[in-house]
């Protein structure tokens, strides 16, 4: 298969990639788009016939990296028109009920996503059908690894049968627990590191309206900052919002009863109350556990020019910063453009992608904890408005020349890593700022700018 | 066995300990002496039979954590006296081959004590031999473990068969690359990370001299720090050294004939090309490639009140502190102070164990990576020495006040992490002390007192 798609290949490679969830399924896309042989496989059933994954959050926000990707292969203007609701801002819930809005963009306008996980997965193995070089297998449980070989053995948990296959090159996107990247932690020279935050999470409903609409204003992200803890809320598609508290495992335990469960959420939450219904609130708390929440980073991520990782399998990220799925996306973008620029030499293009990737994830990765403290508590106070107006206002002065940090990371293709220097370098300039031009004036300013633009 | 040595039990419990390594057998003595029943397997064929262990240091610093732990058992004594050889200091090469001495203790004179690590695993193992209640498993490999129930299957590897046994703990002291600590991963909530330095190491040896003594002055640990590499040598019972290069990869990649390795050691070695044996270096040098070094950090270190990992297993620490074998060690006394104070109830010892060593072997990682710098470049370096003789000098006059850090981490039981704290409270002494004594005054007496005392 010389030609395939447009593009041309002196040799079609037979690629194996572990795992047929968000990302695995993307970069299946792009390597068919290549025209080399793909075979996916995936532990689970398909995605398509299964009404929803366990265990794994519902929705997700979708921002420009991952967009940049759904586009190349072709995906794009569907997710976004079609099944993408628009986040414009966060949407923050005081104690009293009250709201106020803090724009993502208050500039250029932009807006995050919110996307259905099952079905932009089930999308991305739909479009896999498109591509005679792709074949789809499933149920089929990794067991064995040599990597170095290219061979992998699955057991066929249907029939429990198991199979052995080899290929040229072995691609792990098989999530945080990933059993690839298992069998390449037998190799020196790994490093490895997962760590548990000490907060859990649990997901409740917000149904939609009798009349179908939403329960609440559709197109933010809300937000109830309560400090050591707190509750998001995404809006899906059938207009019900997906609510999820996040909070110390510590503070869920106290929750072992249905009056302290609700005496809790008449204290911290009492407007979301009526919106989730009494009953239910009951009935979805105790229905299961909080889960835990991990972060991975490990380097590096491929085996000679046989096996790499991608993904949550490379990089799980806590998803506070709303990027493990657009980094994940990204890892494809990156890996597509090596392949490139290396004219398909696999020993290149993985190591490549190993040493220049993870200064990148482990940046993001830092970037997520950190925005847990800003959403759950620094959100709320003067100095974290103070900054955020301050950033707003010089960007609305000079937008090519000063980005905002969540911008850069949300809404440009930066590198993770260049994002946190580009902000250290804000925090300089703006201190010598302060200084020079006086703190009144830039108050002043920024002040004028929120009551023109926020309100 | 209700009564054994002394101690009485209610219920005699069941132990496997997994590891017949430096730490494994001495906490099987600890468990033996409390009147338990002890299984100890090991991987390996019993090292009384084994010339040499294969890629392990040959020898090892003892000091204070690990001398309490062999008086515990009755063993000290005779480690010391008979079969350790002290050192009193660092005694370091320059280029030009002229040497100079750093004391480890220039007021109370306290010594490490270089100790084989074959003789000290067979002295620990043969002590066991007294004990009626340990038994001994060699050569049978751990492949699958279930340890919440408490069962491990071994492939008995000279046989090929497998056995599965049952016990009321695991106790999992089989090293940096433990099997315990693999099963242990699976459980949620354990935080995990391994690190591999950019640093490699080969071991050389400069043997006796003709007339059977020592080539060099025995009582110190020689060092030759270079900057970013550094080779050392401790000395051996037979009168011969153990030399270790510890450099980057990259520098012993180069290093890859004959002419480059002699050219290298002429200019940064050069006094340790005699004592070798140009031969010899050659052929040492060539005969086995540079070892990885690798940090292990986790917790916690047990499941519920069925298992534990204690040693390597649960904090391999890089070598440069000299107290890998003693933090291990430390680990047994502990656990047995525990034991006694929880009365043998497994969940709370486990529990408090977890709990209250991580924060300590944390400490020590650090403290082990920090001093690699001080050794291959700080030490070098007038700051170095200038704090150095300013530490000792406080130390002098007041002992029981300002007990500098290498001092108190090896010289001392002070958990490790007090040891850090205690260092950070001197540093922030000595800069307030320098502003108000004056830094003449000081210098003065510092000089003074290494006039006195170095000489």
């Amino acid at each position: 298969m010389a030609m395939q798609n447009g593009y041309s290949n002196k040799t079609q490679l037979d690629v194996i990639v572990v795992g047929a969830g968000l990302v695995g399924s993307l970069e299946a896309l792009y390597l068919a788009k290549r025209g080399h042989r793909v075979r996916l496989y995936e532990f689970r059933e398909d995605i398509r016939k299964t009404p929803q994954a366990r265990g794994r959050s519902i929705n997700l926000a979708l921002s420009v990296r991952g967009r940049r990707a759904l586009k190349d292969v072709g995906l794009e203007t569907h997710m976004i028109k079609e099944h993408g609701i628009p986040m414009t801002g966060r949407r923050i819930h005081r104690t009293d009920g009250s709201t106020y809005v803090i724009p993502y963009d208050a500039n250029t306008k932009q807006s995050i996503y919110s996307v259905g996980r099952n079905y932009l997965n089930g999308l991305l193995l739909q479009e896999s059908e498109q591509y005679g070089n792709v074949e789809r297998y499933f149920n089929h449980k990794l067991i064995e690894a040599n990597l170095k070989k290219g061979s992998l053995t699955f057991l066929k948990t249907d029939t429990n049968e198991t199979v052995t296959v080899t290929a040229d090159l072995i691609i792990g996107a098989d999530g945080a627990f990933s059993a690839v990247r298992k069998a390449m932690m037998k190799q020196p020279f790994f490093d490895y590191s997962q760590k548990y935050i000490e907060h859990g999470y649990l997901e409740l409903c917000i149904p939609p309206a009798d009349n179908g609409g939403f329960l609440m204003p559709a197109n933010y992200l809300h937000i109830w900052p309560r400090g050591e803890f707190m509750m998001i809320a995404l809006p899906n598609q059938d207009c019900s919002w997906t609510v999820t508290l996040f909070m110390p495992f510590d503070k869920f335990k106290n929750l072992d009863t249905e009056e302290k469960l609700l005496a809790f959420f008449e204290k911290y939450f009492p407007d979301s109350i009526p919106l989730i219904g009494k009953k239910k609130l009951v009935e979805d708390f105790f229905a299961v556990k909080p889960s835990p929440l991990v972060a991975v980073k490990c380097r590096p991520y491929h085996v000679e020019d046989k096996a790499l990782i991608i993904g949550d399998a490379a990089h799980a990220v806590v998803p506070f910063y709303g990027q493990g799925m657009n980094a994940g996306f990204e890892d494809c973008t990156l890996l597509d453009q090596l392949f490139q620029k290396h004219h398909d030499n696999l020993a290149e293009i993985l190591k490549e992608f190993s040493e220049t990737r993870w200064e990148d994830t482990f940046a993001i990765s830092d970037l997520a904890m950190y925005n847990y403290i800003e959403m759950r508590d620094l959100v709320t106070r003067p100095s974290y408005k103070f900054r955020k107006a301050m950033d707003d206002f010089i960007f609305w002065l000079l937008p090519n020349f000063w980005v905002p940090l969540y911008n850069s990371v949300t809404f440009s293709t930066m590198p993770y890593s260049l994002c946190i220097k580009n902000r250290e370098w804000q925090d300089r300039v703006l201190k010598k700022l302060l200084k020079i031009v006086g703190i009144g004036a830039l108050i002043g300013g920024a002040v004028a700018f929120k009551i023109k633009y926020y309100s």
